[in-house]
């Protein structure tokens, strides 16, 4: 006996996989260059630092060319534990952000807030990220 | 006297201001997920571990809708140390991701090459990056 659904079953799989829809992938430059920073924030100043820097990230990737991303996230566990993970075009890029007024303006207003920070220099293995709407 | 040089830079200064560039920030839709994960890879076992990962990094951001971006870099002082920074669109989005055929091959394929693993869960505080040319 021929069983329909079985039928079905093997072309539709298939023809699943071909209709998934795929997206492309971002094009990162060459030599480009990440860096990680831990920070850890006092906590009775974690609010006043969370908008400094929040000013700064989004005047850094305005502004710069070169600033192509600049992510903080906190440990879920411990809200005064931030992370950042920054993608700059180039070292000339990165150099140039250290030296920029708004970046100036944020160390001088979060120094006193900052207990500690570990700061990591990288070689990026892969950037896979999405092409997102515009 | 007047310095021709002195009226050109008080013109030149604020209108090169207003001439840079500025550039659009991405904008992540509410809800966006970000994990991080700390390996350490087996050294004998790198090169295999690194082409094995960048494979199921491209499958997800490819074929996924809801992984917006997996990054994967090396401390510069360990090249075994990766560090990895993904993004996903929802928790659901993630857990749909960890389900995936190949990220279950990933995870078969890479087990006996993994030392040791931190995951860590995070809190947002804000995502800034450019939008890039597709």
């Amino acid at each position: 006996m021929i069983d329909i659904r079985k039928i079905v079953a093997l072309v539709a799989l298939p023809l699943g996989f071909l209709l998934t829809p795929a997206h492309a992938n971002q094009s990162f430059p060459p030599g480009v260059v990440v860096r990680i920073a831990e920070l850890e924030i006092d906590p009775t100043q974690l609010e006043a630092y969370k908008a400094a820097v929040k000013d700064e990230m989004t005047d850094a990737v305005r502004l710069e060319p070169g600033v192509i991303a600049i992510y903080a996230v906190a440990d879920k566990d411990n809200p005064s534990r931030l992370r950042f993970f920054e993608i700059y075009a180039s070292e000339e890029a990165y150099r140039s952000h250290i030296d920029s007024p708004h970046f100036k303006k944020y160390v001088a207003a979060t120094k006193p807030m900052i207990r500690s920070r570990n700061l990591i220099e990288t070689v990026p293995i892969q950037l896979s990220a999405k092409e997102l709407s515009r």
